[in-house]
């Protein structure tokens, strides 16, 4: 079980506004049946890798479609053969570790 | 202004268990009065940028205080310089875009 | 045309030493006839996306054969539509640019 | 002593070409009298990690000094406490485990 983050960075867009891209992606991506959270650096999303690298396979071409001619996309896949892991995990590690909630955020 | 993602990861610890790392980091982070967000691949850290690199030297050397003798360290910071970016703006960028909250996660 | 970076960290090996880990991923990429070049970050591959991806999923499983329980996989593909790009083409664009070779390195 | 590869990426720069900035950063670099060397995914810099993230703090205005508004700065460090390292060590590990040198790049 992983959990994989994809980060994807239109490069010449002229506009330094990349909402719209993230946007297309999260519509496939809801549209997918899978576990996601979005956050300021990319989306994280749970399952097996095998199922996760195919994930990603059939959304990379969404920017190019969206108009984009040069796309760096970054994934970094955590995954544990010991034990199961999901979404929510680091934080209950820590929440289970601390008696201090405000470690895990202070955003509002 | 810029948000700023600190992932620590310490090698040949004997354990595949990062916890107790992830626990030592977010300790002192709280402890410096700036906005941060734990997740599943990292912390976000948002603040004026050279703030954040100070910030990243201040707790560089933590793992290794808790023992490690290999620590790989990413940082990854989005910096604008047209309008102030924080914690949580992605996901208002999505939903302004959008009439869908289930584009953000489906994450319990 | 694109070129992936792989980086693969296996966590809780009880040395810091991934020597072994990366020879053998070596071994497997050698035998794929695929251009490639490791640096000491991780090994540059070129080739179509979809080739690429699927050599990942060909490779993914290799440090968990070798004992691993966590890996911690990167994957960074920079792609580009408007021209085919390749292994050594940032050097040649910098040497193109510039008079001074030194700017390229200055490690032996 | 550690190894850190430090890569730049502008956002929303009309053209997906990025050289010059390439060519900015380098030329400071190499003004710097450190150890580096350029890949197709960055720059690799060794030195002592105090050493590198000053550094970093000193090429960090480069890209918005070049006219960018937005940029990604990627920071990878590799840190070992056991062992002195330095560019090139991972190419030598897997040449010393191996008669074969095709294993570290078969690109021209």
């Amino acid at each position: 079980m992983a959990i994989l983050q994809l980060t994807i960075i239109p490069i010449g867009t002229s506009t330094p506004n990349l909402g719209d891209y993230i946007l297309s992606i999260q519509k496939r991506l809801s549209s997918m049946g899978v576990t996601f959270a979005l956050n300021d650096m990319g989306t994280l999303i749970e399952g097996e890798v095998t199922e996760l690298l195919q994930l990603v396979m059939a959304l990379y071409e969404t920017p190019f479609e969206e108009g984009a001619v040069r796309v760096v996309t970054q994934i970094t896949i955590d995954d544990r053969r010991d034990k199961k892991i999901k979404i929510g995990d680091k934080i209950q590690s820590v929440i289970s570790r601390s008696v201090s909630p405000e470690l895990i955020t202070n955003h509002d």
